[in-house]
């Protein structure tokens, strides 16, 4: 008898029809003789109605008040998904955050889980009950509400498996698994069966956005087999594990592509060349609430540098206000900006132990007449800037050139 | 200082402008000194589109899950008004009915309020807060969500205010106050200043519902005074107390004229006089789950009796369906039954000291040619069941025959 957390999405429950076939899906695993806990989110369209509600309100709610308003959303799903499950004769029950307790910490709309407290989902789960827990929510030391921040029903799931140490933690999306890379850029894209933590952190931040980010990283932490699946159609779906799979020689180099279009570039070129000079670059744009991504410094010419770095897109604009700015105060000769531009990486655990993954990127871009504007690397990935327009075919290029294109016919 | 509590019903409340309309008068009164103390309804609609949901997973979905479901309700209501508030610049908190902590039985739907915690509460208020707390609902001593049946918030008013030894309850709604009688069938109905809780009783229980009964007994049980305004126009609303203001010598005998369309009569001629035959008529309606209004027995000929009740018009069929087989059984000649009746009823604290009301009212219906059907008695009321088309008729000459009509312009 295995334990095991499931967590569907939004879409998943997003109607009374499709309540009712995931408390059909849930019971089968208990037919199976699991015990079965489940988390939900708010049906699609419910958080966007109440936060809608809310900003007719105020222009910036009350935080402890939004987090009352909208964590209605999942409590509603609980209370129907348990319905739905009593009405096909199965006993179960309903908990929302507060009640299971979770305890968080009292940042309102970005709380933080601090500990589960696994007696009452004990209790229910010995007495035969298939347990439905609201995602996204908890309470604080002094029972206040509190929500993890949007998507953060992936987190409950991984935090409720973490403490009862589930066998399993299983994420329902509208996706059949994590690919090599979207399959809407590269038809012949290929489910993966197994992936590391740290390739998913990889590929997710990079915008393969089936899984929350900060889900994955606890998932890691606490060393919870994580397996996102479909919630409409049967498969294995991936599972993410901490292990690198030895044994499986045939391991391929390169587990993914992912890309990402969310950015724009600036650089400041002529810096002088000056020591703390990068932190008074960077320095008025954390001030502002901007979050860079990458950074590159290159040498200019006459003891200048080049200093570039990318922004979210969303803040563009702000960043080329901070970076006029700054640029008078550090004497850069100019600032360059250009917000048509692409990311395209290749992630692999394997290419830790394999020269040659760089070269071989470098070279199937090339053959595409592709010029790369920054390069940035980490231990397990390889990423590029390109012109935005040549994206697709960049990362197609890449699927093949890293072997990753399925052959078989696709279901 | 005062400390009052406010409850606003789901009409007050049905958008975000009345929201909004409701946190500027609830502000009114706290700049005006008081401590206030809110309870609120679901927004008008919300509690039936919950019902809905349910009702679609499941035709009699689980007690405990649809309290789960339904309070959610509140729980956005208290939240939006807390942000209308704050953004007004007051200091204000929500809380659901398992944060405050109301305990409740765990009669899940219908659930009976046992005590309430002021702890928290009282700590807001000395904080110099308003505190905005769901109505409707509670929890049992698990920590289970319960609620108090539909209206109920008005019983969390005043349970509030019984708890916290409140000054005022205040109970807004879409009228301004309790009148005369039904200001729809009497033009000249006139707005009482006050009246007193049996009263209320009596008028509430024959159809004027501006008040959950529940709410009223509660209120006069505990003595916490209970007014009701309009939540759209300004006004002194009908105060409800214990005092039957004696020092009012203008006091009218009568208070009211209530009436009520919803019931039928039924009647069996001929049962055979012996001992216990009530209970064998009335045993197998209540076993039924059939409720009785008004029981009259007289006596026929031949040693026999004509029993007479009635029940709600919408128990009328499964009503005959049982009296056809009791008939049978305590030998009764005819089962004779009317659904085209109406009640009405002289209520004042007033007639307890004086005779002749009764007189009055026949007298009044007399001249009208309205024949007399059913008579039934109290100590602050008289109530007649007459054919159903004479009933505005009979209120109108009532009305006047107790001098109730207003005289002044109305407004």
């Amino acid at each position: 008898m295995a334990l095991v957390v499931q967590k569907y999405g939004g879409t998943s429950v997003g109607t009374v029809e499709r309540i009712k076939a995931v408390a059909e899906k849930v019971g089968r695993f208990h037919d199976d003789g699991n015990q079965v806990i489940v988390t939900v989110s708010a049906m699609s369209g419910e958080t966007n109605r109440l936060l809608g509600l809310s900003n007719a309100i105020s222009s910036s709610p009350a935080a402890r008040e939004l987090d009352v308003v909208v964590s209605t959303g999942e409590q509603v799903t609980i209370g129907l998904l348990v319905m739905a499950l009593i009405e096909l004769g199965y006993d179960a029950r309903s908990y929302t955050g507060g009640q299971v307790k979770i305890i968080t910490d009292s940042a309102h709309g970005k709380a933080r889980i601090q500990r589960i407290e696994d007696k009452n989902l004990r209790n229910e789960l010995d007495a035969g009950r298939i347990v439905v827990v609201a995602g996204f929510q908890g309470v604080d030391e002094s029972g206040n509400i509190t929500t993890l921040g949007r998507g953060g029903s992936d987190t409950t799931a991984v935090a409720l498996a973490a403490a009862l140490k589930a066998d399993e933690c299983q994420i329902y999306t509208d996706v059949d698994g994590v690919y090599t890379t979207d399959p809407r850029v590269v038809d012949c894209a290929k489910r993966l069966d197994k992936i590391t933590f740290e390739e998913m952190l990889e590929m997710a931040s990079l915008g393969s956005k089936v899984l929350q980010i900060r889900a994955v990283e606890f998932a890691g932490k606490f060393g919870v087999p994580l397996r996102v699946l479909s919630s409409f159609k049967e498969g294995p779906g991936t599972l993410i594990t901490c292990e690198e799979d030895d044994s499986n020689m045939e391991r391929p180099l390169i587990s993914g592509i992912a890309f990402n279009r969310d950015e724009a570039k600036l650089t400041l070129r002529g810096v002088p060349d000056k020591p703390g000079v990068a932190s008074h670059i960077l320095g008025p744009v954390g001030d502002a609430n901007i979050e860079v991504d990458m950074i590159v410094q290159n040498i200019g010419g006459n003891s200048t540098n080049d200093f570039t770095f990318t922004v979210h897109r969303n803040e563009y604009h702000k960043a080329i206000e901070v970076l006029t700015k700054v640029a008078k105060d550090v004497g850069a000769a100019e600032l360059v900006s250009d917000d048509k531009i692409a990311k395209v990486s290749v992630v692999g655990v394997g290419m830790r132990s394999h020269a040659g993954v760089a070269s071989t990127m470098f070279r199937s871009l090339a053959d595409e007449s592709i010029n790369i504007q920054m390069i940035s690397t980490s231990e397990i990935k390889i990423s590029v800037v390109i012109e935005e327009k040549y994206l697709e075919l960049a990362v197609r290029a890449l699927h093949t050139a890293f072997d990753l294109d399925v052959h078989e016919d696709k279901d």
